[in-house]
């Protein structure tokens, strides 16, 4: 018998489609080849060498007279930079300006490298950029909500193979925030407990789901989980927002990330995937019922029109299984 | 500058990225090679000959000895047919199973046919098959929510080519679904009118997203159009469910989708498509403030980590443009 799962944090209904489930194993990427690429790509704009490629630089980290980390404006940003933040109701029209800010985060020199092959320290110095580049554009009044995400893969929306990540600051909070914000507001009111801690413990009591356990970190997959591997990274301590990651902490997200993103490298040979940290902005860092957190979302199911038309979602593996599998793979 | 569009019915905000819209007819399908497919597929459980290839028939439109359109049992049901609806609590863990209905409907004994090639007196038939199949699976009382939808190609989802649509029935109302009608009654506190009917006569007003205006449909591009071509189709006479669709009715919805399909055919080279129908119960038919409707979504844009992350969506093309390209391709 199927079961549906409500996955209490994000509102979501899915289907563990039980006797359609596939084994963990099945989800390595049919015949997968490693490719062999070059480290540098003379037309490749994030590549050294290119730096004139690429808009005015942002921020960078750099080691002696090279960088690390890069961050440019996206040469076709999807917010623009410029000009007033302007609300427009007409009938049952309702516009805002698209102001914002989209940037690119080149995480590596290295155009041939993944999270899963680069040292921690590298890892650590892009966790370090996203602190920076999360507060700094949340000082902009004219931005609500900055996202900051992955996508790893052409199945995952790459267009630029160069190992980055993006950040999207927008002028509104987007409603599906919004919403989950409001269910875990009302979660306190009715038991006094933050349900994001709440999941932690529990998580860690059964067990079952836990991929990895650190100091600072607890990573397994939602009970609920929407599609297969879809991964959870939430942050013992509580907190609302991102923004107030202590170093201590930037180092464990970095073994935690490299860890999690290396099982999923070895163990599904490569998938492609996308990983967004959701977070509240720093001037709510102190609310007692938010917590941020990361989600990642290996692309190995494909959505059609059930999920289109109920916001449902057909997990065709089982979340504890795939939990073991990932615990076992040794990296 | 881009601009920020707030769906009023969905409650998702859209990106209308205007620099780096495409122009419509960009959106047509790059290389696309007319596929000559045989009529009958020896191999095909769908094609008339291979009946007993299916599970137990359920429904059927005959003429004479043959049959127009068959409902059948989707052979890998994501819920299962038996069983009794059960609800665990657990912790934080909240499970139902997973009983409901799965169902195939084959939409003509034509393995080569699409809805866009189809006589419209089948497009009626089919349409009269939905109708039968959302009030029948309504009267288990095991059944919550019933949602219609169809996978074209293989972008879409699409496993076997004969075309067909899918009904799934399920044990639970989706929250995505609760949400849209919340908003709507918020709305009918506010206004006392129901935002969909003033959805329509706003539209049909402005007439600039217009596609199709019949005695008893409008069809537009909404406002804040989640993608290329996004489009939907809406009863003008006020009804909160599909139930009570009238047979009149029915005939003007088979000719609007008819010729809605084949202007997306012609004009974009029969792009992947999922369209579905979104409706309440039919025991809520009465009820002041939803409003049934058909969206239509052509897969012409991807979702990648930003999407993900933030339940927004990037839509690269302009609402106006599309609609007026879509008015004026001839069919």
């Amino acid at each position: 018998m199927p079961e549906l799962r409500l996955n209490l944090v994000t509102r979501e209904w899915v289907v563990i489609a039980r006797e359609r489930a596939k084994k963990p194993e099945d989800f390595k990427k049919a015949g997968y080849i490693k490719k062999e690429i070059e480290p540098f790509i003379d037309t490749c704009p994030f590549c050294p060498g290119n730096e004139s490629k690429t808009l005015g630089e942002i921020f960078r980290i750099s080691a002696g007279k090279d960088w690390k980390v890069r961050v440019v404006p996206n040469r076709f940003p999807v917010f623009s930079a410029a000009g007033e933040r302007l609300r427009k109701t007409d009938g049952l029209k309702r516009m805002v300006s698209g102001v914002g800010a989209h940037e690119v985060i080149i995480e590596t020199p290295l155009h041939n490298m993944t999270t899963a092959l680069l040292p921690v320290e590298q890892t650590t110095d892009i966790i370090r950029t996203y602190k920076n580049r999360f507060i700094s554009l949340h000082q902009d009044p004219r931005i609500e909500h900055v996202i900051i995400f992955k996508n790893h893969g052409e199945g995952a929306g790459v267009s630029v193979e160069h190992p980055h990540s993006q950040v999207i600051a927008v002028p509104i909070i987007p409603i599906q925030f919004r919403d989950r914000f409001e269910s875990a507001a009302h979660f306190f009111d009715d038991t006094g407990e933050c349900l994001m801690c709440m999941t932690i413990r529990k998580e860690k009591e059964e067990g079952t789901r836990v991929i990895l356990d650190t100091e600072h970190f607890l990573t397994f997959i939602p009970y609920a989980a929407l599609s297969p591997f879809h991964t959870w990274i939430f942050p013992k301590r509580h907190s609302a927002s991102f923004s107030d990651i202590t170093d201590l902490e930037i180092k464990d997200l970095a073994n935690t990330l490299k860890t999690i993103l290396s099982k999923l490298y070895y163990g599904l040979d490569n998938p492609d995937f996308n990983y967004v940290l959701r977070s509240h902005r720093p001037r709510d860092c102190d609310m007692e019922y938010f917590h941020w957190y990361i989600s990642i979302v290996p692309r190995l199911s494909k959505e059609a029109g059930f999920e289109l038309g109920s916001g449902m979602y057909i997990n065709p593996s089982i979340p504890e299984e795939n939990a073991r599998f990932l615990r076992e793979v040794k990296v």
